[in-house]
């Protein structure tokens, strides 16, 4: 098959996923719960496989002389692949999100109107080099009843590859066609081209999943409606009421414990009323773990530190820097997080339920807490399971995609001979 | 205002509307229904200076040789205006969607997550020349507490004109800034292009309520996420346990009620069990009625019409226009409608609950009915108020689209100091 003109193999893999999904939608729940338990089996029996293939990508993506973050996110161990395993396990353990009742009610006329979740169909989902992404993306496809196309960067292909028989082992094992779920099994680069234009209608849905060039691509060429994950720039703000523990260890946690991940803090906001004596805390206790501050003219007359620039305010920097503003108040606050945020992830530290409920309630970000840190932002944290990527976008999804934000719904009518008047 | 640049012009609008929907959204669900409802007494209000706007509408239109069709479309008069205040009314009575706890858990680490409803943003809405959609779009964007740009066809930009003002004296009557909705107060054309430019961002959402060119352009060329209304090539199933009156009561109905809308049945397909009975009196009902019927040779074998092409099973007539289909049973029917359907709107006739639930669970439509017209595919028939149009897309929403769907969420995150480990 990997044999035919790609254009050929990409038409004849959408037509197969299409049917897939069907069969995928109609079969029960227990169906797709045994196919990704399945799965889950199968990468455990075939771990050493997997491991294999991984070191063929390494070994690869050593000649290329690829950074030590991508050959990072690539490399494959014992426990990485039992992570996967166990992801898997915990998606089939989810509710099914197909079928369920969303709303139902009745007219005067006595039409009874039942809101139904169903799958959204085929859905595209074009990655880079962590190869868990395969077992990811396949889980929550198969728990939400919907038709995969995956397009793993060519970096990890082989690992993907790998990865992927174990799905196909799952959907044999519970009887589904193994079409329902496809890797694109070339790294031809055309692959991503003839995908994003849609492929004749067969896809309903692409997600990009990897640093902004690739969005930014998807965002500008898709031809079928398109589910991003965009920057974070995320506040954390220490309102005049913050305790100044949580202050400190909120912050702290926020931007150190991992920098490079969506759910990083990238500015903190103090109020003046309350910097004098928690800015030098929370400082402290940032440069002591390795952490660069860049502030205003305020913070920079608490605590040493070099000056911000406006380019800061809008730098999402996914390293050990933190830019540091002194905020007169929490409308001041909130105006910078409008000004200068990306609607992601907001943090409002105060023991004032009052600001809180505001700060909750104005700032218009997926996700905004009050005493917990940005690092939460996160489909598993939320209790999803595995998820897909935070969306930054407000349609259809905002925040993590998980298996319930993959359906779309259908109305269910039922009469009794109602024509309309 | 209107002689500045038209570049200028919409930017400044943009930012207005950016800012004016902001106050919306921070505004009570209270102040929200006192501005439709003021606007609803204003339409009322300003009925002489409406109709008299739609005079020179219609004596433009005359000049310019548009079809009687648009004319139709077009046309103002007492009745209409009261409908339209009525309309406005109505859409003041609906429950507010925003604000609404969709859902609410906790996490084993005491972290209490709530998902909120929220608006969209700013809508961009682009129709042609009727006017009624300037206040209906107006009343259903107040209502979910988004900001709109509206752009009426330049057909009718006088009577929108007219009543745009009555939408501002509700907004200004209840304490709102005016610019929260906004018309183009210009025929320019290009005004469509800029507006799918998502104007520097500040457009989250663009809705084309018109005819398939209009959809097909904004579909090709906008830079937003698009929510659009295509085509309607919709089916009704007689099933061999149709009750015969329903079937025909039901058939004529959905045919013939109004030829014109997206809900009308393009086409009848009947069991072949049922056919030589049921096809000959439900044909005569429509042939009564001044329907042409396009049939394959089982049902020209019954009845006299003429033959039905491949063509015909793709052609959504919007006319008197119906083909039909005798069927093997149930799974051809449903294969039929998968192969040449638009997934907009089914019906089923049966008093067979297992074949019904079969066919409202397999059907893969927005909208899926059981002994019912499929007329009733309308936001008003489910009891939403006004609509915008039904989407047949399947991100987002699907089906009729009103204040409700009109809306995204966002996550609350209430901790006590969490720390992610």
């Amino acid at each position: 098959m990997s044999e035919m003109p790609l254009k050929d193999l990409m038409a004849y893999m959408a037509g197969a996923a299409k049917a897939g999904a069907e069969a995928l939608r109609l079969a029960g729940p227990e169906v797709r719960t045994k196919a990704i338990w399945e799965a889950a089996k199968a990468i455990r029996a075939r771990k050493a496989e997997i491991l294999a293939a991984n070191q063929a990508d390494q070994a690869a993506a050593a000649t290329k002389g690829i950074t030590k973050a991508m050959i990072e996110r690539l490399v494959l161990n014992d426990d990485r692949v039992e992570a996967m395993a166990k992801g898997l396990e915990e998606v089939a353990a989810l509710p099914d999100p197909v079928g369920r009742e969303l709303a139902r009610w009745s007219r005067p006329n006595g039409l009874d109107i039942a809101r139904v979740s169903t799958p959204i169909g085929v859905i595209a989902i074009i990655y880079e080099s962590r190869p868990n992404v395969t077992a990811d993306a396949a889980a929550l496809c198969i728990r939400s009843a919907n038709g995969a196309i995956l397009r793993s960067g060519s970096e990890a292909l082989h690992s993907a590859l790998a990865i992927f028989a174990a799905i196909e082992d799952g959907l044999v094992a519970a009887g589904l066609p193994k079409t329902a779920i496809q890797l694109v099994p070339v790294s031809d680069r055309d692959a991503v081209g003839l995908i994003l234009g849609g492929l004749d209608g067969a896809v309903n849905l692409i997600i990009p999943r990897g640093g902004k060039s690739l969005v930014a691509r998807v965002q500008a060429d898709a031809r079928a409606p398109v589910l991003s994950h965009l920057e974070g720039l995320n506040h954390t703000y220490v309102h005049t009421d913050a305790d100044p523990d949580k202050a400190v260890a909120l912050t702290l946690n926020a931007k150190m414990r991992r920098v490079s991940v969506c759910g990083a803090t990238e500015t903190l906001l103090i109020d003046k009323s309350v910097a004098a004596d928690l800015l030098p805390k929370i400082a402290q206790a940032l440069v002591d773990k390795g952490c660069t501050l860049k502030g205003d003219e305020a913070a920079r007359a608490i605590f040493a530190m070099e000056a911000a620039t406006e380019e800061d305010w809008r730098t999402e920097y996914l390293d050990t820097v933190l830019s540091v503003r002194v905020v007169d108040d929490i409308h001041q606050a909130m105006d910078h997080i409008k000004t200068y945020g990306t609607e992601h992830t907001e943090c409002i530290i105060t023991e004032n339920a009052e600001a809180a409920e505001l700060f909750l309630n104005s700032v218009d970000s997926a996700i905004v807490l009050w005493n917990a840190s940005t690092q939460f932002a996160d489909g598993g944290e939320f209790g999803l399971g595995a998820e897909i990527g935070i969306a930054t976008g407000r349609m259809h999804a905002r925040g993590p995609v998980g298996a319930e934000q993959l359906t779309t719904f259908k109305y269910q009518v039922r009469g009794t001979g109602q024509t309309r008047p």
